[in-house]
């Protein structure tokens, strides 16, 4: 387990495609006015270069709100922005060799699918496993079956990570998913495609504390 | 310039498509087995983790001829294998933190597309440039207008750098690329899409050498 001291409750996955035509910048801004705790940028056919220059204005824009900032899959851009770590998932790099590259303070997550990649996962010394897809999702189509509540339960308990939850998370079922098990949510559309990301961050927020509270009180 | 020891006059740029179906470790070690000096392996649409097994598969398999292996833009890829080097273009890394990342005894080579940016790379301590492209070239559709000889022999006068052509070069024209005033030439479909790549390398090569025999006797 990890002791790196950072918050997993409400975890901004961007999504350029996804967020109305509105400045990528923009919507992390209001995330993390909306108190947004971790944000992942996520770019998958975007040329290195605007990649890096889009890295290091959200970097700089998520300093003062000490909100640490990871880069999906590509740890040159990691490198080369020096972002806080990044999320890798079964098809990324191999979780020791990213560990090798970006040394033990980076935070390093990682996306796993399956009951056996959760398994695995336990071998490795990640900072967080994000369970995916919990739920059917439109941004992710080449994904296995989602996992469900169910999933989330079994996987948590047999996992030796903090762990989040990912796929078609909002306000309404975010709090069963932390019911389920898991620390925080992870939010793609939630917030990139909300029509006010900053309140839709809030609300998310809400219904997990709230779900935290009545979990503690059980 | 560079005091880094390795030979430009045959370099093979991988591209998987034009490979007619054959495995590209086989289009390789044909190209080695052709006298290939240096090989840049370029995938642009591939998941990180196969890229980084194709990769390793190409390091081993080229060590026995001492032809160094670059990796096209992914500096993370090159990395992970610990490649000899990375190619990048005017889309990619920027070059000082390339070299700031990969460090002073890595192979980093630039491509320019334009005098300006052949201007530019006066500036950096890149250990050689590629002038992209020479000749018009169904490679990369979204390049500028072909440089032409007239441009190889511009731009080679006009860098401090070692040169290669790129684009469209084949053992028909990679003597008048040579006589233009280039090192070497760097060659995609003109060896992967050979029907025996082993001899297009071949011959290729012996058009260099024989450019260059005539080059200085003149």
């Amino acid at each position: 387990m990890s002791q790196k001291s950072f918050n997993l409750e409400i975890y901004l996955v961007t999504d350029r495609e996804l967020s109305l035509g509105r400045p990528l910048e923009w919507v992390v801004e209001q995330a993390a006015r909306g108190g947004v705790d971790i944000v992942q940028l996520r770019e998958k056919s975007m040329d290195t270069r605007p990649f890096i220059e889009e890295g290091k204005k959200l970097k700089q824009l998520l300093k003062p709100y000490n909100v640490p900032l990871l880069i999906n899959d590509r740890l040159d851009v990691a490198l080369a922005i020096g972002a806080d770590g990044v999320h890798i998932g079964q098809k990324d790099m191999p979780y020791r060799t990213a560990r090798q590259l970006l040394g033990k303070d980076a935070i390093i997550g990682l996306s796993v699918e399956t009951y056996e990649q959760a398994e695995e996962a336990n071998q490795y010394d990640v900072d967080y496993i994000a369970i995916s897809p919990v739920f059917r999702t439109p941004t992710k189509e080449e994904l296995n079956t989602e996992l469900g509540l169910e999933g989330v339960t079994t996987i948590c308990k047999m996992s030796r990570h903090r762990a989040i939850g990912i796929g078609s998370i909002k306000a309404h079922n975010a709090g069963d998913v932390i019911r389920a098990g898991a620390e925080g949510v992870a939010v793609v559309s939630g917030i990139c495609s909300a029509d006010d990301p900053l309140q839709a961050t809030r609300d998310i927020k809400e219904q997990v504390k709230k779900a935290k509270t009545v979990s503690a009180d059980l």
